[in-house]
């Protein structure tokens, strides 16, 4: 009865079979869709499903279970590869038709995984080396929540896969290195080690051997054949147990199957011949049309998809017998609600600082960090090597180490993207809102990972700071022009420019209850506290009258950050002269925007008023405020080396030369 | 006589005095600034000094000659190492006064190294690690410039000093891996291995062993006490031999010689005590006030510094024997003039080109760079793994590779930053107009290099492909709605967006002879051709009246890229209905904002004209031509996967849609 040479009852076969349904759906995803990229799912179909149906703790019927294992593709153009795990596992957010529906216009699956679409997705990816460094921060999150809440109600891996491309990406060093510094020992890393990119072999540009490269950094490191069931067995056997980070060089073929493009980079992306399908088929002995899977192999697959089911129940017996405070507060983590006393604390605090002598605004992120340390602990952060220079560096928070898991504070090192992408991958992983904090300039680095928070909507606040030519001394490189501009155009994120203390703590309540990307670009240097009130929020609504003019208004000047105190001295040359001058302060343009227009031009004044923008940095957009007869006083060059005052002074942002200005153009 | 206790006498000790001489120099100069970063200057100035007196090939005297080694500071903040070097070799563009003037406003000791402040300085260097890369593209221009003209006239080495933060970057790692892949066996990496970053001991954040990481990609590694004459210059001695490039790994102690703060982060920036500068006088026998070097040691620098005469004669001497034709084609592209018949040949292909079928604007690149290949062969380049999509990859050009060393396609591979601080580096090295092609959303990866392009004013042109939510399938990691507005608000940096083939090829053309930084911005789809002229290249002028309406316009319908053929036929649907209707094409900004006011009106018309902008990106920006009552049809929002076609619907971008808004708005 129990014999070997049935084909489905040895194991081998039955996890060959498995693999075969990855092949297959990405075979005929692709050819729907006449586009996609097919070469990484078949290549890495053997090493998926041994991961999928040994290893990956999860229960494909709760796609969020907060302790599940965390899979990220970070070579996310092989999508067919989750889509068609999810798809088999019997997640109830896909079936067949959605995998049918592959790249078509607002389908599940889309060309490359999107979090937004699709239960089971834990990270949107694409841009390639991103979910390398987002899998760190994953790791980092569950490290750090582990120490809080314990290792029996937090504790799981974090699988990567990442191709040859991945590894070529600058941000995949910077992921190598902190990782292994912080002996993330739950963080495993696929390499798709196929030696082809789009463009042809890899040979075509890189000659570098990763193993060495991985252990240079203190990675435990396995290289393997990646089509071998039993040596990929092995390999995350060994992985899981190893007290550093671990990555397995999985030995492929690209396109594994296709006798037409196996191993060639045609196999990267595109759709295959009919002919290149049945010789699959008779490959791997599979008699099935498109789309359908034999019922044998799609029950060992339903039942890797419930292999933990009795994971998640004890799981949530442990859940149900927690403390009640203590399950709360993990629920309110982990669903990102804010603190209730959020407010009060930040109102408290800005109470102290009514009066404060000329003060920098990056000086509030330290306050408000310090302030909310005791009741926010999902605060953690860092600055990428700027800890002091920045203030985001809280004298209460102990430094995340691997000594110290419970360390809230994390040294990113001077590593300003893979910070961004780590700050991501914490968000996405629950429990957390993460900050970094360095120069506004150089967060130009952390860009592409900026994009992935905006684009995922992540509650992760930036703190941009020597926010201006005001920089001074360091110089056009270090003076940030076109920053703000830049960032303004992109979408979701949360732009916000205050200009003293007071509207910096505003500002920073607004970045953590509005649960978006938020950028906080603050000063180098200190500004006078003009604010007088600090009852309302008034950056709730982006702009507003920081003081009316005298009698009928013939001038609003309309500024942000530090330009707000120089604003209101020339309104005061300006009234002196007869020119009743309102002062605007308008530190975030997407809220104002957002406000009623009736309200919009209550601030900014009647069509009559001559509108004036005050903002040391790049004019673009400021024509949305001013109109075309409006006066626009921004920077539209590269900054210059020099003592702050001098080099402001040279670009015209004296009160007295503002005032010129204005008096001008209203003599005409 | 000739006595061994002299300490002048005793090569070490003359080194030692010489070496002495950057550190009091530093102390000083940051002194005098009370601001600035000593502890690198310090801490190398024992390895500079070997470097600079025993083996840099200079000439003082002539800081541009083209045969000079090149040495890159790539940790910028070292500023003052530069400036002693500069200073005591007799660089004639800078005195003692100058180091007086340190970090003054409009001084040429700026507190980065500035190239357009002072002559010695080979390249603008301040965010870490761009510098790496930069010298990567200098030994890769060195190479193919050695191949095109001969290693008789061009032959020398790259030198690149590089600290703790600039090997933490992510793009140190694109570099290292390029480098050695293409055996770059001039480049010559000296690591100031002092193990301090900004916030204290690297041990905070890294625990890398580099050695072994630069082992892994290939380099020929060493590691010295770089505070040992004998070994320094042995180590340097064995890194011009080897046939790949070099790193040597010195441990050094920042702010050496300071008792007060060496060894730690304290010496990492900010001023000295006196008792620390009395202390560091006795520690290396040093008598004199700020700023003044003895004479001795003085005439042992200035001998440095003419050490390269003969070898630059002998050099003038080679060049003056050249065929004419030969050194005048050498002369033209270290100076970086194009050659005489670019227009004529362009303005040929534009011809060829009239009538195509719709064509997507990124096939120009291939068409332009096939044309421009016979007469321009400074035109090198090439795409971070995306040869076939950005149409960057010319077939009549061979791949260059460490055994074509006069290959002109370069295959970046999977990195975009670092191609683009090649791009930089090559520019610098001078001789060639480097390109690089990416998808246009990828480029947010090489922001901060592009920035560097833009602040250096370098003739290096981006070719951004892919360039709006057309991209279809691959959905919005990869469609790009915020860059080109990013871009427009970067100083200096060219932003072109062809409206057809034609137009392509013109921005081509101006992006090439106007010699500044340059994105051009291509379609992925095919857009219908509709120049019908191709005699004048209209993109010059930055935008201009495509079709004038049929009367007395009402209607301005200004457009960009794919947008333009969409204008063209909205026009046509606003003119049947009754609307005399106009189409402005508006491909480059920078250009346009630089016409007289009057062509400026002529072209967007008068005010009671209703301005329409169309462009299927982030409407910032475009207030500035339709005012605050035109309509602008843009994207504010992330894009969607699906087929281009249903993407561009679903936003609204077809005829019909925009045709409606306008119609409307005239209505109301």
């Amino acid at each position: 009865m129990h014999s070997s040479s049935l084909p489905h009852t040895n194991p081998t076969n039955k996890l060959q079979d498995m693999a075969s349904a990855i092949r297959f759906l990405t075979m005929d995803m692709v050819g729907a869709a006449n586009s996609g990229h097919p070469g990484m799912p078949m290549g890495m179909a053997d090493v998926a499903t041994v991961l999928f149906s040994r290893f990956l703790k999860f229960d494909a019927s709760d796609p969020t279970w907060p302790d599940r294992d965390r899979f990220v593709l970070s070579a996310g153009h092989g999508s067919p590869l989750l889509y068609s795990l999810l798809y088999l596992c019997g997640y109830n957010d896909i079936d067949v038709e959605d995998l049918k529906q592959f790249r078509k216009f607002s389908s599940r699956t889309a060309g490359h995984p999107e979090i937004d679409q699709l239960a089971g997705v834990e990270v949107t990816t694409g841009p390639l080396g991103q979910g390398f460094a987002n899998g760190v921060g994953m790791a980092v999150a569950e490290r750090i929540l582990a120490a809080e809440f314990g290792d029996d109600l937090v504790d799981h891996y974090t699988y990567v896969m990442v191709g040859d491309g991945c590894l070529m990406e600058g941000i995949s060093q910077e992921a190598i290195s902190f990782a292994s510094h912080n002996q993330l020992s739950k963080l495993i890393v696929l390499f798709d080690d196929n030696s082809v990119t789009i463009d042809g072999n890899t040979s075509l540009s890189t000659s570098e051997n990763q193993i060495d490269r991985f252990n240079a950094a203190g990675w435990h490191t396995q290289e393997i054949d990646g089509h071998d069931f039993e040596a990929i067995e092995g390999a995350i056997r060994n992985a899981r147990l190893s007290p550093r980070p671990s990555m397995i060089a999985c030995k492929t073929v690209i396109g594994k199957g296709s006798t037409e493009k196996q191993g060639t980079a045609a196999a990267h992306h595109g759709a295959f011949s009919a002919s290149d399908r049945a010789n699959m088929q008779q490959l791997y002995n599979w008699q099935e049309l498109e789309f359908i899977i034999p019922k044998t192999i799609l029950d060992n697959w339903r039942a890797a998809g419930t292999r933990g089911v009795p994971q998640r129940k004890s799981w949530k017996r442990l859940f149900a017998d927690l403390q009640p405070s203590k399950a709360q507060e993990f629920d309110r983590r982990m669903m990102g609600a804010c603190p209730e006393n959020l407010s009060s604390a930040l109102s408290a605090l800005k109470q102290t600082l009514l009066g404060s002598p000329p003060t920098a605004t990056r000086v509030a992120s330290l306050k408000v960090l310090e302030t909310l340390q005791p009741i926010m602990p999902e605060l953690i952060g860092g600055s990428a090597d700027l800890g002091s220079s920045t203030q985001t560096h809280p004298s209460t928070a102990s430094t995340f180490s691997r000594e110290n898991p419970s360390g809230r504070y994390i040294p990113f090192g001077v590593r300003e993207h893979a910070m961004a992408a780590i700050m991501n991958g914490a968000a996405l992983h629950g429990g957390f809102v993460p900050y970094g904090g360095t120069f506004l300039c150089f967060l130009d680095y952390a860009r592409h990972s900026i994009r992935l928070s905006a684009l995922m909507n992540l509650p992760v606040i930036y703190v941009g700071t020597h926010d201006s030519i005001c920089v001074g001394e360091d110089g056009p490189t270090h003076q940030p022009v076109e920053q703000v501009a830049s960032f303004r155009s992109m979408p979701n994120l949360n732009v916000f420019r205050p200009g003293d203390l007071i509207e910096a703590v505003e500002c920073w309540e607004l970045a953590l209850q509005e649960r978006r990307p938020a950028l906080l670009v603050m000063s180098r240097q200190a500004l006078p506290v003009v604010r007088r009130d600090v009852e309302t929020n008034w950056c709730k609504l982006g702009g507003y009258v920081f003081k009316e003019a005298s009698s009928a208004r013939q001038v609003t000047l309309i500024a942000t950050g530090s330009e707000l105190s120089l604003a209101l001295g020339t309104a005061t040359i300006l009234e002196n002269d007869g020119l009743p001058t309102a002062v605007v302060s308008l530190p975030n343009w997407r809220l104002f925007d957002a406000q009623r227009s009736d309200y919009k031009e209550f601030v900014l004044g009647s069509s009559e008023t001559l509108k004036v923008a005050i903002e040391a940095m790049s004019p673009i957009g400021w024509e949305r405020y001013v109109g075309r007869d409006g006066i626009i006083c921004g920077i539209d060059q590269f900054g210059h080396s020099g003592p702050a005052s001098d080099v402001y002074t040279h670009f015209g942002f004296t009160d007295k030369a503002i005032a010129q200005r204005v008096q001008d153009r209203l003599k005409r």
